[in-house]
């Protein structure tokens, strides 16, 4: 095609005017030695599992001429089993990644109008699911230590008259959890003064915690406009297969049913879910691992002078530097990628492998004397 | 959970306004001998080919722990060899099915404010699309005949001022074409009248029609705010996969990715479409099978006195009956599914394999003298 004209740019097309001069959303995707970016458990399926999930493709496949079935209900109640806390098929909705279910809630809950808020600095896809949404995102700063607190939470939804709140803990990119405890006073006081606000608890890094069975999802029975979100992307080394699901009331799913496009998970992508949480045990054994990894590397910065968020997650964010994008420049030319995130001169890294974790640890070693901190 | 309280309903949940009321869209899921409802393809891969699948994931699933290509590179430039006409990667867009692909373009180039408009009886899934993105769907009603001429579109767009239009030839349900050359003239007067104005032309079935090299595909070079929609769920044989896309100047795929989330497409969605592609000889074999059942379906309609509308896809609609549920109810409790879609008084049913045909015909054939049929 390139011959017969000159392209158009994207400045020449019609484009939502909110999404004029955005970019698409994601890290640089470059080919590292050391990946501790996206926060990957870095541990590969055995070559038992692969097995089996090349044999449940391949017999999946019988039927890939048909639509798969619409409402998931094998990997809805397969996810049941996997939390837990007595929760059954119609209390779990799954999709694409948590990307596509946070976009269910926001499509079904959120709109033009309509607000959430999130407690900055948090997850920085929410504000994308909100502009896809045409929902309108407010970021209220959390505490100096990055905590949450049940009266700050009250005062921002009723100044903001939010819709819906999203709690993230542990907190991407800070690693802070918030005490279930919270979570209830926060639940048990919005039903009395906005009893309309759904509360989103995103658990995305929940089984790296010391406690993972220390969950929101304790509180459903008691809260009916709580929903915990979860994924399969992290601690069950699952980001390939792009599965995020959530639990909550039946009435919050059905929800979800109403907004999703039908068949939005493929017949492969339920199959293959499916033999990943028939083996969660071993799925998940690196989960302890690496919980320790990220303890050994948050003491180990310390240790080297850095200011260190205490994490739960299997990240951790370090600094601060003058020019945080130098530091980050300069590991990946030692061929350790992480990420430029986070609050003002931190930037966040992944725990990987101890061969991981020795590799960075060398490079920021190298390069140490070459970059400056921040006196705050 | 069920014995701590009482679940509310949905009723009780502060659902945007715009969905209250509604219900999840899906035709029914029901586990019957003849399925001739969603135009599938009846004939499911080789084993030679579901071996291959297999194989790929089993492959695949060695970096499952890790996030998958989020540009979706190899598939893409697949889709473009597939597709030919000179096309490249960056011509090429692709999603979870074309639901996805045509979220994508409505949440790119439509929003509040902004219009699409279809040409009625068309795909049921648009007004989804148009609500899931807050977008205004006008229905504007075809020619007697089902088909689409350039004048009226051209007084449509204006009169509705429209920023989207969606031509889908063959259309579903009535299976009829547009030809090259009036979407040629549409998008030639367009761009004089209402330049901004994106056409997306969704071609989901057309390798079913007589000519399928008589695509839009052609016009891409010379109409740079033209769509082509593809999907591999019909034809392809594998609506299971879930795998739909589009064509169009490199300059609307980056809108795309602009509104796309990250990691959209899954390392085993991207792995087994790949193998699908790299066999789309057999793939579509069944093609020319098809659509000779198809002709054959609507020339032994048309003998038992029904209405039947001239169909170039895998389907077609008959009627007129004063009481299609009534008919589709029958057919059902004979084991035969078909669609309770179209204008009133239509009933659709898909061309399935021989044995499949002669179940419907047996079905029909016997309700026949217990069904009323309307005169117009």
């Amino acid at each position: 095609m390139s011959e017969k004209f000159t392209p158009i740019t994207l400045d020449e097309l019609p484009l939502r005017p909110e999404l004029v001069g955005e970019e698409p959303y994601g890290a640089p995707q470059l080919d590292v030695p050391v990946c501790l970016n996206v926060n990957e458990n870095p541990y590969p399926p055995s070559d038992a599992v692969r097995e089996q999930m090349g044999k449940a493709i391949a017999e999946s496949a019988r039927t890939v001429n048909r639509y798969p079935d619409r409402e998931a209900i094998e990997l809805r109640t397969a996810l049941a089993t996997y939390l837990g806390f007595g929760l059954g098929t119609d209390n779990i909705w799954a999709a694409n990644g948590s990307n596509e279910v946070m976009t269910h809630l926001l499509q079904a809950f959120g709109g033009p109008g309509r607000t959430v808020l999130g407690f900055s600095p948090t997850y920085s896809m929410y504000p994308e699911y909100a502009r896809n949404t045409l929902t309108n995102y407010v970021a209220v700063p959390r505490s100096e230590d990055f905590r949450i607190e049940a009266d700050a939470v009250l005062a921002a939804v009723e100044e903001h008259r939010a819709d819906i709140i999203l709690i993230t803990t542990p907190n991407n990119p800070t690693g802070t959890t918030t005490p279930v405890s919270v979570i209830d006073e926060i639940c048990t006081r919005l039903a009395e003064v906005r009893p309309d606000c759904i509360v989103v608890v995103d658990e995305a890094y929940q089984e790296f915690t010391e406690f993972p069975e220390d969950s929101a999802l304790a509180l459903l029975p008691r809260h009916q406009h709580l929903v915990v979100s979860r994924t399969m992307s992290k601690a069950f080394a699952y980001a390939g297969g792009r599965l995020g699901y959530l639990a909550a009331t039946p009435a919050i799913v059905d929800a979800c049913r109403i907004v999703r496009l039908p068949y939005h998970l493929s017949g492969a992508s339920q199959a293959i879910a499916l033999v990943a949480l028939a083996n969660s045990r071993e799925m998940l054994h690196r989960v302890d691992a690496l919980r320790e990894q990220c303890q050994l590397l948050q003491q180990w910065l310390r240790e080297q002078g850095y200011d260190v968020v205490p994490s739960q997650a299997n990240f951790c964010l370090f600094g601060r530097f003058e020019d945080r994008h130098e530091v980050w420049q300069k590991l990946l030319d030692r061929g350790v990628l992480i990420r430029e995130t986070g609050p003002d001169g931190f930037l966040r890294v992944s725990a990987g492998t101890p061969r991981e974790m020795k590799a960075f640890r060398e490079a920021l070693t190298a390069i140490a004397p070459t970059i400056t901190k921040e006196t705050r």
